[in-house]
């Protein structure tokens, strides 16, 4: 221990970060995606009324928001469409009657899950749809079939992100792996995705700052999506846009599983894109998340702080919350004990 | 606004930090202080119960806390002492029948307002008190009296810090004319406070750069007090200790005025000195804070996002928020408008 000790008060390691913005001037490359329905969704199965699914398009569009995740493209042999919501699914007449032809300067996009997407059917060529990015999620092992996701979808005119979920866990030779194969690929967005809450400001440094040293060389972006279990959302979505991300996803209050995400209030404020207004969310979160709230449950509590600090899925913590029990102690000695 | 857009996308700052740990070692520098009895007394005119004060104490205890806030010294000619809890005082008898002689390990303290602390008559020499540590808040223009307040807690035997508060709304050359004044005094540490949680990442590490510069030339330590306005007070004080501060404050449940602290779930969460231990602070959650919660209000909101965004303090927001309105757009304009 007296070594560790002195090792750490000595021990100074010094870092350059190269900044990629000021705080009086705005980066017109950051974009940022609204994904209130398609991971608030995963809160209520994805039953959300029309009206609420339009209002949050309406005020995406007041707001200056560039892209809206409607949801995700299920498969149908996997999830049976009665037992879910629509948003699960994106069917295009469903996406059509809250959009119509979206004749707007904001962009739709859904979510594919590898593995869980009948890709070749379900998605169809662009010419058909109203939405225009497809963003491919899979996990480290599944790159593979998401590799042929983002080409099935490029090829059919779409844009496509690649969302590689819980990053960190992914060990560190295997994420440069993954990355040259995505670097290789005609994704226009690679999205570093904090699943479990866990990183730390320094963690984000060290990510970003090497999925943009294989995107750039390929001429592609990069994307923060961060989750609140241990109130890092925004803070670690700043980190990564001065880092060099451009793609932010937000969502209005914060709405999503668990301990939620990076607040679409936050973030707005934050930026100095003069197209982005911050009243739209506002009326948003008054009108329709208030109320929302007396129906489903999300944001920060002990529980989820608790799997983030120890890089565990949620699981635990959701199922715990959702017994309305406040027995903290019983569910850190639970999970500590691996029980 | 296109010569905007070209130097922002152009313009690149590099930034040479130097980390002060490294993730797998501790710093036995660092000291955490629990300040819920004192910033918590905020809202409830510190009407905690004894038994409350206690848990707080008996948990600091067990989980390795190093300093612990009783509450405040105000002057008792400017506030009745009648139309406030004790904890507004301070008197040694009542902090003596909470925590006896105090023969443990932990360090107490209490915070002195400058101008609004009879420091000469009501701070008792150290001799006659379980006090260790006197803290002496100050706006920039008290800084003289903060001073004389230093020396007399000095001498009379205590440890001191300054709390500087309001940082974000100090001009830089009057924060360089504050530090050199506070670095020629007596005082053990130098605390860098965010009232109103409108700090960002990079302002913590300007600033603690800053502070650190006038304070290690006189061999002094950086604090760090951060508000959740903007949900970023836990990461602003781990950034603020990564650039190199050693003290900081934290309250169970992030417990204290407006948006809340810290959470002291949080940052032990995060420290690795093995002297720290998280289940007492979850015990205490469940076992006091969450019945608190029926009792009193506080935590992140809308109406605390918008004061941090504007770096005003929030008490026009505490105002809103205790009329258990949802008028967010209202009290947006109202904000903007300098109504």
């Amino acid at each position: 221990m007296s070594t560790e000790k002195s090792l750490s008060a000595n021990e100074k390691e010094t870092r350059v970060i190269e900044k990629k913005g000021t705080w009086m001037t705005y980066r017109p490359d950051i974009k940022v995606l609204d994904c209130t329905i398609r991971d608030g969704g995963l809160i209520n199965n994805f039953g959300f009324t029309d009206d609420f699914v339009k209002a949050v398009y309406e005020t995406c569009i007041e707001a200056g928001v560039d892209y809206m995740e409607m949801g995700y493209k299920a498969s149908k042999k996997i999830f049976v469409p009665s037992n879910h919501g629509a948003w699960k699914f994106c069917n295009e007449e469903d996406v059509k009657k809250i959009v119509g032809d979206n004749n707007t300067d904001l962009k739709l996009s859904v979510m594919a899950d590898a593995e869980r997407t009948d890709y070749h059917e379900d998605i169809l060529p662009k010419s058909q749809s109203v939405i225009d990015l497809v963003r491919v999620a899979t996990y480290v092992h599944q790159i593979p079939i998401a590799v042929d996701m983002i080409k099935d979808a490029h090829d059919k005119g779409y844009e496509t992100t690649l969302n590689l979920m819980a990053a960190s866990l992914v060990k560190e030779s295997e994420l440069d792996e993954a990355l040259e194969i995505l670097s290789a690929t005609e994704v226009d967005v690679i999205y570093l995705v904090d699943s479990f809450g866990s990183l730390y400001s320094e963690d984000i440094q060290t990510l970003v700052h090497k999925y943009l040293r294989f995107a750039q060389a390929s001429g592609k972006k990069i994307g923060i999506h961060a989750h609140n279990n241990q109130q890092l959302a925004y803070a670690n979505t700043i980190e990564a846009l001065i880092m060099g991300a451009s793609f932010v996803d937000a969502t209005i209050g914060g709405l999503g599983r668990g301990a939620g995400n990076c607040p679409m209030e936050l973030i707005l404020g934050f930026l100095k894109n003069p197209k982005f207004r911050l009243r739209p969310v506002l009326k948003c979160i008054q009108d329709h998340i208030v109320p929302l709230r007396k129906e489903i449950s999300w944001g920060y509590d002990v529980p989820y702080a608790i799997t983030g600090q120890l890089n565990q899925h949620p699981r635990t913590a959701i199922n715990f919350m959702g017994n309305n029990s406040k027995d903290y102690t019983g569910f850190y000695d639970s999970v500590i004990n691996g029980d």
